[in-house]
C-alpha cells in the first residue's frame, strides 16, 4: 500500500536471492495501488474497510498467474483472513515471518514493537506471541513519535521519521526491550539498528526471506 | 527484464511524483520477468527473440487494466514498435524520454553513451539524434569495460559495475564526451555524475519524469 514500502520490499526480495544473473530471479507480479483506505482509519472505524480493495488488488495478480501471494503491509493483515479466503492461492502472512526471525535470533527476550496504531492496540503482533514480554509505545508516544514518524517516510520526508522512530525506540529501550520488531513497513526504511541503539526484526526482510525460501522450496517458510 | 533496474525505477517514479502521502502517488502494475531471453544475445542472432515474452508480460498489464505502458529496458526497445502494436494501449519511449533531457539539459553538445552492445551498435540512440556529435564505445571497450560492468550489476556486485562503467566514461571523456548518457538501466544503479566526472542522462529517471507528466497531463511527455 505504501508505495515506497513495496519498493523497500522488492529489493529486499533480490538481496535474499541467490542469482548471478536476472535470470535466476523470481517472476514478479506487483499490484502497487496507494488509494487502498487507509487501514488504521477503517481499524477505528473512522474509514472505509480496505478489503474490496484489498480483494480487488489480488484478484488482478490470481489472473495475472500468480501463485504465491505475499503483502508487504502490516496493518493490512488485520484482513488477511478474509482476504486469503477471498483469493483461494497461498498467502505468507508478514507477522509469522516476523515473529519467526524474532524467536530464531533473541529467543524470547523482551521485544519492543513500533507499529501503527491499529498493529499495536489490536494484537497483531502480541496475540500471536504471548509468551514476549512485549514493550508497547503508549498512546501518548504513538501520537507524538510513531504515527507521525510513519506519516512521514509515507510524505518522503525520512529524515524527520528516523528521528521521531528513534525516539520513540529509545523509550522502548528504556523500558526493557533488548529487540525491536519494526511492524510497519515504512520503519526499516528508516530505521536499522545502529539508529534504534539494539537488534532489530524487519519485518519486510522476513517476508522477503521467506518468500524466496518457499518458492526456492528449500524449506517451509516459518520453519 | 533487469530486476533491480525495475525496482530503481519505480523508485524514481515515486521521486517524481508530487505526493505527501501514499494516496497522492500513482496506481502501478509492475509485470518484473526476469526470464525474458537476453536481448542483446537476441540481437546478435544468437538467442531467441524476447518479442513473445515481452508481448506476454505486457498484456498481463493490459488485462489488469493499465492505460499506460512503460518499459525500464533500453535494449528491449529494439522491439518497441510490434509490441506496441500487439499491445494496443499507450506507451512512452524510453530513449525519446532520455534524448528530450539530454536536448534541454545540454543541447547538441557531444554525448557519450554507455548501453549494452545492441543498444550501441543498433544505433537506437544515434539514429534518433543524429545531430549529436556521438562518442561510443569501441568494441573492445564494450569487451572489457560496459559489458561485464553491466553483467556485475545484475550479478550484484555493484563496487566491480561502477568500477568498469566509470573506466569506460572516463574514456567517452577523453575523446570529447561533455555529457555521458547512461543507455542501460542497470547503469544509473551505480554511476552517477560525480562517478563518471561530467554530466549525465539517466534513461531511467527520465522515463520516470515523463510518466509522471503523462499521467498528470502537465504536459507532453517529449516536451
Amino acid at each position: 500500500m505504501g508505495p515506497l514500502a513495496t519498493v523497500d520490499f522488492m529489493h529486499k526480495l533480490l538481496a535474499a536471492t541467490p542469482a548471478t544473473r536476472d535470470q535466476d530471479h523470481l517472476p514478479l507480479l506487483v499490484s502497487s495501488i496507494p488509494q487502498v483506505p487507509d487501514r488504521t482509519a477503517a481499524y477505528r472505524g473512522e474509514g472505509a474497510s480496505p478489503l474490496p480493495a484489498l480483494i480487488a488488488s489480488g484478484r488482478r495478480l490470481v489472473d495475472g498467474g500468480a501463485s504465491l501471494i505475499v503483502m508487504p503491509c502490516n496493518t493490512a493483515h488485520l484482513w488477511f483472513e478474509p482476504l486469503q479466503e477471498a483469493l483461494g492461492v497461498p498467502m505468507l502472512h508478514l507477522v509469522d515471518a516476523a515473529l519467526g526471525e524474532a524467536r530464531r535470533t533473541l529467543g524470547d527476550a523482551p521485544l519492543g514493537l513500533l507499529a501503527t496504531e491499529a498493529t499495536v492496540t489490536s494484537g497483531l503482533y502480541t496475540a500471536r506471541a504471548p509468551q514476549i514480554a512485549w514493550r508497547l509505545p503508549t498512546g501518548r508516544e504513538l501520537a507524538q513519535w510513531v504515527t507521525p514518524g510513519i506519516a512521514a517516510v509515507k510524505a518522503g520526508d525520512l529524515a524527520s521519521g528516523r528521528r521521531l522512530l528513534a525516539a520513540a525506540a529509545d523509550s522502548l529501550k528504556s523500558r526493557g526491550a533488548q529487540g525491536l520488531v519494526l511492524g510497519c513497513t515504512e520503519i526499516p526504511i528508516v530505521l536499522d539498528g545502529n539508529a534504534a541503539r539494539m537488534p532489530v526484526i524487519d519485518a519486510t526482510a522476513a517476508l522477503a526471506r521467506c518468500t524466496v525460501a518457499w518458492v526456492t522450496g528449500r524449506r517451509r517458510p516459518f520453519g
